[in-house]
């Protein structure tokens, strides 16, 4: 028996997400449709975490068990000629019996990108979070430090999550502010939020943007942080960022 | 009568180019249709230049001329809620009656974006030329420098192009090299090369990036560059580079 891992990076606009679901097209699903398809067998494909719906992948990790001998680069290279055009293993290596993708993962990185401009911009459709009013970046990143530590984060949890707990080591929020490659020539700038954890609960890094975003527009403050996290209720936090802006950027093992 | 001047931008990957033709959607014969639909007329769109099937805008120019009174802040939203997500007006005004955004452009300035990777990379389909191998910048650039000033590009123009002369003018050949946003946590870094002429030959500008590359990969050197002009034969020079990367980025009056 041999243990695979995966280093897969997706445009997850087509997709409802990673997880397999019926009748919804999604990663997961496609990828071990793929893997049957070069194995002969079922294949039960492990990820470091679920993606929602729009989501994307620069650097998602999953890994599988198989009893072929087919080594990990025929892998990687029959999967990218069996796998639509928006999904693409970036690397593949054979790893020990006992590696798991979600339980050995130890931190996370997500990106969130955002741009500010009075119309949609085709060239970022699905890609950005468009916002029309300019947040004030120092704002931003007061409210980001205050998010950073150890918390229980139930306040910017999906509502309805079951979950033993809430609480999370947020080690790292950052946000950072430069130019936009895809308009560059327009002056496009771009707002980069990398948030890296010990574990992610649902939406939380879309509900912690959709609040940096309140701050940074004036309607909260990096004082109310505390606050917020003390009241462990969703309705405490600001609204949920769309999915087109995020990536899951990088598992850390 | 009155002149509007829009400024487009698009993702060229669903159409075959900017110029209407039969059986093909093209981006002016979506635009001229949304406009047919806000004046109840007929409207002839005049694009700077045809772009070609699968090139982007960043900045297209384009202009139309209305007996309506319709103001040019309504242009544009009008379009942009009837238009599809892959294109939109950035900017929308009124111009003298003379203007013509063919004829008036001094210049424009094309957008070449490259990225070395081993394997197709899902977030940058269809928006970058993918290389296995790493081209010698300094090798490019040199031959970027022998390919600016007034020349017969006849050699870097699509065969078969019919036009009364080939000599243009290059301003300005830029190759850049940084880090790509898409996969910066990745490491993943991108070649831009920026092109600025008085006036642009059939695939003139992804001629010109096919002979970089060879040069940067060895097979061709800077100095190949005086006699591949010379001979004005499309043979001479090296390969065309795929629509996907290119841009118009800008035009200029």
């Amino acid at each position: 028996m041999r243990n695979i891992k995966l280093t897969i990076s997706y445009d997850g606009s087509g997709y409802h997400g990673w997880q397999t679901q019926p009748n919804a097209k999604t990663i997961q699903e496609t990828m071990e449709k793929a893997l049957a398809k070069m194995t002969g067998t079922e294949v039960n494909l492990i990820a470091s975490g679920r993606t929602d719906a729009g989501v994307h992948a620069i650097g998602q990790v999953a890994n599988f068990l198989t009893f072929t001998d087919i080594p990990a680069t025929g892998f990687q290279k029959g999967l990218n000629s069996l796998l639509p055009t928006d999904i693409a293993v970036l690397f593949a290596e054979e790893v020990h019996a006992d590696f798991h993708a979600r339980k050995w993962a130890k931190e996370k990185e997500y990106l969130y990108r955002l741009v500010i401009n009075g119309e949609r911009l085709p060239l970022l459709h699905n890609r950005a979070w468009v916002l029309r009013q300019r947040p004030d970046i120092h704002e931003m990143r007061l409210c980001a430090k205050h998010l950073e530590g150890r918390h229980d984060f139930t306040s910017f949890m999906a509502s309805g999550s079951s979950i033993k707990t809430a609480i999370r080591t947020v080690t790292l929020i950052e946000v950072e502010e430069g130019t936009n490659l895809d308009y560059a020539s327009l002056g496009l700038k771009e707002i980069r939020v990398k948030v890296r954890a010990n574990g992610f609960l649902r939406y939380m890094v879309r509900n912690m943007v959709g609040f940096l975003v309140e701050a940074g527009l004036g309607k909260r403050s990096a004082d109310d942080v505390p606050i917020v996290l003390e009241k462990r209720d969703r309705n405490a936090a600001g609204p949920c960022a769309p999915a087109a802006g995020l990536y899951l950027a990088k598992v850390f093992y």
